[in-house]
């Protein structure tokens, strides 16, 4: 990859033009090995050894799911990258190729398109996934919508393979992000680690194959907020979950914020999303592979519980 | 597939919720045998018999792509699916997978989506492809964000393999969409032909496969002008090429609507895109397979000329 140009200081969107602009984000994005076609023809080719392609799309809004004033473009690419890349972790994959299609303003300045690109071409080089295709046009608002592709050395792991008896484990960290948000909402920037936390989440990217090695029998990643997502898991396998709050550290960071703002820190951690950790179950007696903890029970039943109560608090966030 | 239930009459897409639309969307979603996993897990995931999959993204945004008082929802869905299937049909692929990202502002009818998903579902189906997944998220304007899925039997065809000497041919209708687009900004509903050719382009679906199987060096589809993608096609070969203007039968709704309108029905050959035909080249004295028709010549040296000379017309459509 020859080293991108600098661009023109001040320079709009709309001073670049569409394919000005194309030009300036494709130089960001490094083909990896798979790729047999990257951008620039009517399609993109990826190579795809595996008998299955695993395939998941996310929209980010701005002032809905980012603010330019809360994160700059690049942590903004990062989590839209990181949101996608973890649904091919739930299913027990790993990505291999994206693409991106912008909405963008006439009058963004084409800085923060470019910092947004090299943003989720860092967040995919991560896991060696490649940029490989997009479309730019005009829109009032930045709209990004990304498209994963990936794939499974073994079978996919869904939502709905859990079973009465199983092991309900976690991977990855629950509830910073969320409390970085409420930081952010009430005018703050710290602490810090939650902010950060919130603008660039680290999703557990090995756990998901690991997991499905290790014979998940159910998986999901926590992106609405981990009762939310677990009610889908217990749905989609018509079994009953309960949580056990005491699995949970409440970390540094959670209770000086849960002090602060006067929130109990444990509903940062059962409301909260966007983490992106996995929530995976097991049969019982499973080694359960690293960075796996244990949180809880299926059982016969449905619906999800809290130490065996209805949760009470926001169980998270819904788009309409 | 279950026969969808009618939606409550006027209900809004924010009185459906996010989940709630979610599920009437994918009710209408047919899932085809190369479908593992379709909608409502993590991710999608696709059966890939072949070793390459083509993949593509386009977006399509209300008021500067579509406009709701132009073309009902079904007429936008049909055409979002097209644009983006013609695109694997332009690399010698057949689409088998969409998925579709859809912001809605919180007001629109209900019905309107699920009008939308029908006209993608079908325009879809006509290739045997299936809508496997997608997203959903509010915004201030529509914005229709679909990746496609694809394979080819034989390599791809890219834009790159022109060589002097090769024929150049097209498959499809070029111009009537444009002629469309020129009657609707005028506030004209007929010629009803080239109407519907704007609302609905009817590419060729079944030509790319077949141009990649007769031998076809180099492939693009016709979606922002007609010189403008031939331009992107010589510059990529790095040749250049002429078209012949006899080549064209100037048929009678675009004389009709240039002698309307006070423009050079030739104008919206040339100039014109979204009718989504195929141009592609041959080597000299390969027997074009059906529907392809020749229209010009490859010769060394770069751009594109009409008839030897250097078209003075708006060659299509840019973005910003």
């Amino acid at each position: 990859m020859t080293s991108p140009t600098p661009l023109q200081a001040g320079a709009t969107v709309a001073d670049l033009g569409e394919f000005g602009l194309i030009a300036e984000l494709v130089q960001r994005f490094e083909q990896g090995p798979a790729v047999y076609v990257g951008p620039g023809d009517d399609a993109a080719v990826l190579r795809a050894p595996k008998g299955h392609v695993v395939v998941s799309t996310d929209l980010l809004v701005e002032n809905r799911h980012f603010r330019r004033d809360w994160a700059t473009a690049t942590d903004v690419g990062h989590r839209a990258a990181a949101q996608n890349i973890s649904d091919v972790n739930a299913m027990g994959g790993r990505a291999t190729a994206l693409t991106v299609g912008l909405a963008l303003p006439a009058d963004l300045p084409a800085q923060w398109a470019v910092d947004l690109a090299e943003g989720i071409a860092a967040e995919a080089a991560l896991v060696g996934a490649s940029v490989i295709g997009g479309d730019i046009t005009r829109g009032s608002e930045i709209v990004v919508a990304i498209t994963v592709l990936g794939e499974c050395e073994v079978a996919p792991v869904l939502r709905s393979g859990a079973r009465a008896g199983d092991v309900l484990a976690i991977a990855g960290r629950q509830g910073w992000a969320a409390a970085g948000l409420a930081v952010l909402g009430r005018g703050f920037r710290s602490p810090r680690a939650v902010v950060v936390a919130h603008q660039r989440p680290e999703p557990p990217y090995d756990a998901g194959p690991a997991a499905a090695k290790a014979g998940a029998t159910a998986m999901i990643d926590v992106s609405d907020g981990l009762v939310a997502d677990l009610g889908h898991l217990a749905a989609g396998s018509g079994v009953a979950i309960d949580v056990r709050s005491d699995a949970f550290t409440l970390d540094d960071p959670l209770v000086a914020v849960g002090a602060a703002l006067g929130v109990e820190p444990l509903q940062f951690v059962l409301g909260g999303g966007e983490d992106h950790p996995l929530v995976a179950t097991f049969p019982a007696g499973t080694e359960l592979p690293e960075p796996f903890r244990p949180i809880g029970s299926v059982t016969a039943g449905e619906g999800v519980t809290v130490d065996g109560e209805i949760y009470e608090g926001d169980p998270g966030w819904t788009h309409f």
